[in-house]
């Protein structure tokens, strides 16, 4: 370890489930990585990608204890890239989209150590993508907003769900889960229609996923009864009435109907791709 | 030509500019695919995936023309499908972004052709990661809205500027270039803080990429003297201010420095990498 030999911070986007969406840049990194910080939101799967001397480092929610803390977390980033190695933090989904990214960033260029954002596919598009709903659409949805739905982690700033309900077409809303009943109600106090139509998605891109449709009167109920887990993503808007024509991805997990000469698209594990 | 051998159709995010944000799923598409469809937001580099007797087919704006009509784009889509081939259209950053992809997908699964939806790294999110800027942050930042800035885009449901102003912390406009001094106005009126700090980013995350920092009240003015063009993305919020101390990007291009064991991360061409 000497002090001259500056390692260097990738903080990569793991994409929000299905490994095939990491990126081909997150994938260099995994490969190139010395460290590797995971959470569980990553798929398994791409912690292969890693070289067998990497080290890799859990930093996640422990069973029935709470995470890392963050500002460990951001020392531990910045003492392995002194000790001069090449360190990934993968993240699900995308670093700057309540991945507390943006807190990593600053504590590393604070303490001087060279670092790189990779992007990765959020799964506020993601998920709902797959499970048939685009959230933006030029017949009725122009606008699209993307907020946090866990009280604790909005930190500086709340969540305006009443204003949100008149001002943008979609609501995507990430860890809403726990508070899915007074959101509801906070959206139908800001004049929201009680028909519109809300999708509660679980294990977005997986192939677990689970999608229920109902409405914002109706959804908390029902998504009780149906015993939802986390991480799940909710989205709220007429867009979610697409779902009825544009169900792909189950259709294709139920029918198991791989298209000839598709195979090399979907079959080989995405650790064996060239 | 068989009528009972049908193709398939990948609507495949392209991701924002850097063909390294390209994810592991579309690269994989474009090597399967028998013909392409692409536009001019498309790296050139990731057309070089395809296989050499793949047919690419250029859709988008010809010079002082029109794009191809978006009716003949899902037709052309259709009847590739129907002559059993695999088919890509690669489209910027994300399909269901304001990239019709809805529309495409709905008229595929009236025709009966399967198809899939590949997920693609947003401009919307990378483009200010490019910049330094994260769209969301713990300390001020709880909710982001992407929007569309041009008009004739927005279809069945126009922007709602003013509401947009008093209910999210972070405004990403897709296309609004044109329309930025209206839009600035419109934001102004729904009590928007003229202080308010605005980024207008250019070829986000390509090597030509450009930031502009100024306010709500200012920004108009310095944009239409700084010559810029499309393709823009226009960020406004407190988020903007952590570009001071996050570009890490810019660092990269400036000062040419790459970290020794990184190499391999940026230097191969992507189309090289294994």
């Amino acid at each position: 370890m000497t002090a001259n030999i500056l390692g260097k911070v990738f903080l990569v986007g793991a994409g929000p489930g299905d490994p095939g969406l990491l990126t081909l840049k997150g994938k260099r990194c995994l490969e190139a990585a010395d460290v590797i910080f995971y959470d569980q939101l990553v798929d398994g799967e791409l912690l292969e990608f890693a070289h067998a001397e990497a080290e890799l480092i859990y930093v996640g929610k422990k069973a029935g204890a709470h995470c890392t803390d963050q500002r460990e977390i951001e020392s531990l980033l910045i003492r392995k890239a002194r000790e001069g190695r090449i360190v990934v933090r993968l993240k699900g989904g995308d670093p700057f989209i309540f991945g507390r990214g943006g807190e990593e960033a600053e504590a590393l260029s604070a303490a001087g150590i060279p670092y790189e954002i990779v992007p990765g596919v959020s799964s506020a598009i993601a998920a709902p993508a797959y499970a048939g709903i685009p959230v933006t659409h030029r017949s009725c949805a122009s606008s699209v907003a993307i907020v946090t739905g866990h009280k604790a982690s909005s930190g500086g700033s709340e969540v305006k769900w009443r204003e949100l309900a008149r001002s943008v077409d979609t609501i995507v809303i990430l860890m809403g889960l726990q508070n899915l009943r007074q959101i509801m109600r906070q959206l139908l106090k800001g004049d929201c229609e009680p028909g519109r139509p809300v999708a509660v998605i679980q294990s977005g891109t997986r192939p677990s996923q689970r999608t229920l449709v109902a409405t914002v009167a109706t959804i908390a109920d029902l998504v009780e009864g149906a015993g939802f887990k986390s991480p799940t993503l909710i989205v709220v808007g007429k867009v979610v009435d697409f779902r009825r024509c544009l169900q792909w991805r189950e259709s294709i997990i139920r029918e198991n109907t791989l298209v000839a000469g598709c195979e090399a698209i979907e079959a080989i594990p995405w650790t064996h791709c060239v």
